[in-house]
């Protein structure tokens, strides 16, 4: 079956077309500033087409024609006919309570998923717009919805409640949510094969480090805790979001530097993490190049950075009670080797050994830890388009 | 050496007479609603006194004078004069970084605790109001200030600075202060004489819980982490503190509610924590109660106080790289037996077993871990007093 995955941002769409039986990528790409001046068509096919185009978008379905008609182009498309696409698999962020699962996108589910957007209102909208495009060039295809928040549906309530008044929850819905769900899955599935862990019993923590950060406590399968919350603010410091941080601060710089609460918080979701610490740079290669050369914001970027993923795995040691094994991914999981050896350096209270010649492999599955190490620590690059396309095969199967 | 030991808040004056020498508590009391119609003061002293007064306190210098009366008075006095006193001893709460230890209290001094006061609106100057009071009543007597803040000026950089624009460290001090410093710094002492630990080389996680609550990672006598941040409202989930949460959720309440960030932060202050969840109360003992009469909310908030301290236990365990002890004091850490009861449970991962006999100990100095537990988990009543009377009494000695 090929489905054709989509993850559309305000002003980008990436996608993939994949085959479900060999889960192969045929093509794959992205459009750059759809609705900006200079808009951009990225597209790749596995039969070495790799391709880049300017064209004009003035919307998210004008982008998906171009994707279309790319994928069935006589010169760089890999099928004949849009009816050799079984359905589209969507990446939807914000699915609060509503949605524990992926779901079959009906005019209910828009309904609830437009309810959502209040807790989600940069990503939600831009959601709708890459499947409001679908559904206009490919009416009668069916479309799944997958969720970032849906993988985590399985927190306890200690764990999903915050120390605030219970009526925030009842009437507005504050609670942790959580995000990069589909990471956490895909990875910890990956992990369990990849490790030959049991399927049933096992204890994973996962670091999913990139620009936007977020680490998760998994037993058998199911999400027990994460670190990010109601939004994609809280937990570890990222790129430039701020994560935990006193709440009493904010009151503080209000009064000092005159900001409202609007204003505050986007300096902290995106003047603030490593950038802010540095005030150099949110990308983390560039950070270190700095540290190298004897940045000392640099380096103190660097290692809050690290000092906080190690606070989160230790919380999340406790959580699970013991630790089969730690995995690395996202961009920064999967490249930055001082990163984790900063961070696997101080577990060794665990009886984990720090590998330093497997830890020099980036982007590769991997295990950096010895092979004496009673908790296992190993890299996994994600993969959320398999785990949107696994979940719209599922769907689609099942409507006969 | 006779050390009178003051703690003010902006309507209460506690205060304890100490003999260092032998460290007893000739006598000990509380002024109550100063500046409020029913002031009272509470006075005990070490020869079966125990008495309870209506006085009209209209300022702290009336309050303390109402103190230095009853100690020097017939009936219930422990002193014949004033001069026995040598010194007084102060709780200053917020030192910022200029007050690394306890100090002489002088102009100077005085001047950069006022500086301090934006960091502490609330206690700083009911804290100089008490130092005033007794130096318009014993002008001539040596006066220390014992820091809540101090203890925790070790914390590194990276544990201190918060993933936010480094301008508001360097113009605003924004960063991790911590308090409860003098039990910390109590508890972590005492624990090591009371296990018979190594003093130049141990780990302690220190569980100050209480109405307001703390933890601690203590490294051979040192802070190196505490949950409170700038301010005290950071960390665990507290009486009616919120502790942690997501900053997120402020800009979104303050939109759904119509709350100035003032407001919102006078919630996290006064109607949140465990109050806030169970809607019923910040006393635990009155959450047990319910808790067992199948009070689901006070069941849940019972939880996500014991859920959150674990995760900062697991958290300082990866800091401290493993750890020799975790102490539990405060009123809920010495009474609470089922709160430290579910938390230990979790434990099990560091070897740690539960020694259910031990445990139904409250309010005493007891490990409460099995004897074959290579971890200790222990019971340390805090003693605040003893070190602002330790701190004052060395201070003192140096002037000759």
């Amino acid at each position: 079956m090929l489905v054709l995955v989509v993850n559309c941002g305000s002003s980008s769409l990436k996608f993939q077309l994949i085959d479900t039986n060999t889960e192969n990528v045929l093509a794959s790409g992205i459009c750059d500033r759809i609705g900006l001046s200079g808009s951009i068509l990225k597209y790749k096919n596995n039969g070495g087409v790799d391709d880049k185009r300017e064209l004009t978008m003035e919307d998210h379905s004008q982008a998906i024609s171009f994707v279309l008609e790319a994928l069935t182009d006589k010169k760089t498309g890999v099928i004949q006919s849009l009816d050799e696409i079984a359905a589209t698999g969507h990446r939807f962020v914000h699915g609060a309570e509503y949605f524990k699962d992926s779901v079959l996108v009906t005019d209910e589910v828009i309904k609830r998923f437009i309810e959502c957007t209040p807790l989600a209102p940069l990503h939600n909208p831009a959601n709708l717009m890459g499947a409001e495009a679908c559904k206009k060039l490919m009416p009668n295809k069916p479309m799944v919805a997958v969720f970032d928040t849906a993988f985590h549906q399985t927190i306890p309530p200690k764990a999903f409640v915050y120390g605030v008044p219970y009526d925030w929850y009842e009437k507005h819905k504050v609670r942790r949510y959580g995000f990069h769900g589909t990471s956490h899955k895909y990875v910890s599935q990956r992990a369990v094969e990849f490790l030959g862990l049991d399927k049933k019993h096992h204890k994973l923590i996962i670091c999913h480090l990139g620009n936007g950060s977020s680490i998760s406590a998994i037993e058998n399968g199911k999400s027990r805790d994460t670190s990010m919350g109601m939004t994609p603010l809280e937990g570890l410091t990222m790129g430039t979001r701020s994560g935990d941080i006193d709440p009493g601060v904010l009151e503080y710089i209000a009064e000092k530097e005159g900001y409202s609460i609007k204003e505050l918080i986007n300096i902290l979701n995106k003047k603030s993490g490593v950038l802010g610490i540095s005030r150099l740079s949110s990308d983390f290669r560039d950070l270190l190049d700095a540290d190298l050369s004897g940045n000392d914001l640099a380096r103190l970027a660097r290692q809050t950075f690290a000092y906080r993923v190690l606070k989160y795995v230790g919380a999340y040691c406790a959580v699970l009670n013991g630790v089969d094994a730690i995995c690395f991914c996202g961009g920064v999981g999967e490249n930055a080797k001082f990163i984790r050896g900063m961070i696997v350096e101080h577990l060794k209270f665990l009886g984990i050994t720090l590998d330093k010649e497997a830890n020099n492999v980036c982007g590769k599955e991997v295990v950096i830890s010895t092979k004496d190490s009673p908790v296992k620590v190993c890299v996994i690059p994600t993969n959320e388009e398999i785990i949107i396309a696994r979940d719209t095969r599922e769907i689609v199967a099942q409507l006969g």
